[in-house]
């Protein structure tokens, strides 16, 4: 089944008429996700309950994303539009229907906020409402959490090549880096290969010395100097993402007090990940890492200023709940979904260690789909 | 004048209060053109009228945006929070005042759409109105008109910095292409020089064969053949993009048909350079153009299927008049825009050709920043 068969099906359980997309300049994932090619001029796309799929797209992209559907598989009709009024002629048949699910979140500044759905600009969806002014636009939200949040075998066997991948690269770090690099060398070397093969996940945050206690810190022209090296990478093959970080040292003789938090972070990472299970509160492994380093005498509240990781898909921040030790208690994890495990302890101005892996939620015990070194790499 | 500053200002001309970017995940332009640095947490960035400029980071974001602001002389309190509750806490008061701008579009269906102040999400928009009920929220599209249309002299400093060195690396393309070399393989190419320096301005399209066709073709697998190489890139440093196609010829002699189309762009950009000029009906360049092919036998209504080019700025889709050949008569070209100008010509499946330089609009005539090769280069 493809994604627009997927997504018909639940259509049918939200009881709408259709699903629609506009998207313009690449600013709803959704997009890409369905189309299989990065469209970068206006465009929609109506997954229909009943009938024929259609995308309407410029002109000039009309080609090109047929050739993604005849390779995909997927059947839905074509519509070139020629100028807006031409777009907008062509859209209003399509959406003047009962009940239309379009991507806007809800209750956003709330605990069940849905922003994960959250892309239609306002002054699109203002113009929508104004050209189909008897269409009920409901939250495509839940089709959007039931398509992205639990992964399919296809996305489960994506992740671990693009992961596998990625390790590789990694390991590659310590014969690349050299004192006196900046960190945006490193950042165009290691992009450099991922968009060989795909294309990077997010921009590689490297990090050194103070700044790799900026969790996202912009990889600059600063110069690689002995001392602390984060670096917080993926790429993105096929429909799943990588995102592992990892916490190299430069120089010989890594401090003691670095040691020691490392392979603190590297053990609560170790705890997290028992917790990465089937019908468990969302909350718990966050919980469980915390209460350890808390053991070990860090004060996390302070020092560990972000939530445990975040749910992995077709982008690095994917769909699913969160796993902060602040979510809901009733937030509950599901078989194949799919998370990072990156606990950080940071010490503003002077250092940073943050250890990411990705992990696969099972029934029993996760799959931990990535590894970091269990002693810190000294380059 | 900083860009804070300078946004002040403009508010008094729309009477706002202040000018309000919530963005998550860089998915507003604005956020990175403020900060100086990208975000991928939620925030909130307040312009004010009066009093001190405020913005909203997640803690672990705030030293890093605090960095940024010492580095550019910025003067804006920063407000860490902690949690969702907490911001939306820290928010109220600062969005509870009689009118404030927001980043959204109006009439986006219509011929005078702001499709350019169209970010703010449908969702939040709600959120927002909910948290301010007597707020009078206005678009903030007046405000980035005037701040992005028109180029500073920094700006165009940067400008021509950012295409000298963009089209350097194009000159090294016939060394470094070889047949059998995937699309991908170019573009990393590009891509790993533009990060040492920079960033891509986005995905470059590297197009082999049939598929430099498709205007906005995303590179691929594809093995570099014999025939048309079609590239579109360009590069972003400081604020300004550089957005340059060229069109080569992969082995010996290009047949007649393709130099003499060749030929035809070239001189047909030429002619539309003359009318890039302040005071001029922004569709006077692209009728000027498509007069010029049309005389020389292409039916460039089938065969050149865009505009002739776009605003560049910051993003390589920028703010300004369109320079469609349909853009209303009304709308007019200024002294210190910037645009690209690229046309093309394209028989699908078969192969297509472009030529786009990046311009200044100038008082008398253009400045052309960047210059095609005159001939078809053969690799």
């Amino acid at each position: 089944m493809n994604k627009f068969e997927k997504a018909q099906k639940l259509l049918q359980v939200i009881n709408g008429d259709g699903w629609l997309i506009i998207c313009n300049e690449d600013n709803d994932i959704h997009s890409r996700y369905l189309l299989g090619v990065g469209s970068h001029a206006l465009h929609a796309i109506f997954i229909a309950a009943d009938g024929k799929h259609k995308v309407l797209p410029v002109v000039m992209e009309a080609n090109m994303i047929k050739n993604s559907f005849e390779e995909k598989g997927i059947d839905a009709e074509i519509i070139p539009f020629n100028s807006l009024n031409d777009f907008v002629e062509k859209l209003k048949p399509i959406v003047n229907k009962p009940k239309i699910a379009l991507n806007f979140g809800e209750n956003i500044f709330e605990s069940d906020a849905t922003s994960y759905a959250d892309y239609i600009p306002f002054g699109t969806h203002l113009a929508l409402q104004k050209l189909a002014p008897n269409t009920n636009f409901i939250s495509a939200a839940p089709i959007i959490y039931e398509l992205r949040s639990v992964k399919s075998p296809k996305e489960l066997k994506d992740l671990r090549n693009v992961c596998k991948a990625t390790i590789e690269l990694l390991e590659t770090i310590p014969d690349m880096v050299k004192v006196g690099m900046t960190e945006r060398e490193v950042m165009a070397k290691l992009e450099y290969e991922y968009s060989k093969v795909g294309k990077p996940s997010f921009p590689a945050i490297v990090a050194t010395g103070k700044y790799s206690a900026d969790p996202h810190h912009n990889s600059s022209n600063e110069k690689i100097k002995p001392g602390p090296l984060l670096i917080d990478t993926g790429m993105q093959i096929e429909d799943m993402c990588s995102d592992i970080t990892w916490t190299y040292w430069v120089g010989n003789n890594p401090p003691e007090e670095f040691i020691d938090a490392y392979n603190a972070l590297y053990e609560s990472k170790e705890i997290a990940n028992k917790f990465y299970i089937d019908g468990t509160p969302s909350r718990l492994p966050a919980i469980k890492c915390r209460e350890y380093l808390a053991e070990k005498g860090y004060d996390h509240e302070k020092l560990f200023f972000h939530g445990l990781g975040h749910a992995l898909g077709f982008e690095a921040h994917g769909v699913g709940p969160r796993v902060s030790w602040k979510a809901p208690e009733n937030s509950i994890l599901k078989e194949n979904m799919v998370y990072t495990n990156e606990p950080g302890l940071y010490w503003i101005e002077k250092w940073g260690i943050r250890l990411e892996d990705d992990i696969i939620i099972g029934k029993e015990k996760c799959e931990q789909v990535t590894y970091n070194p269990k002693d810190p790499i000294v380059i």
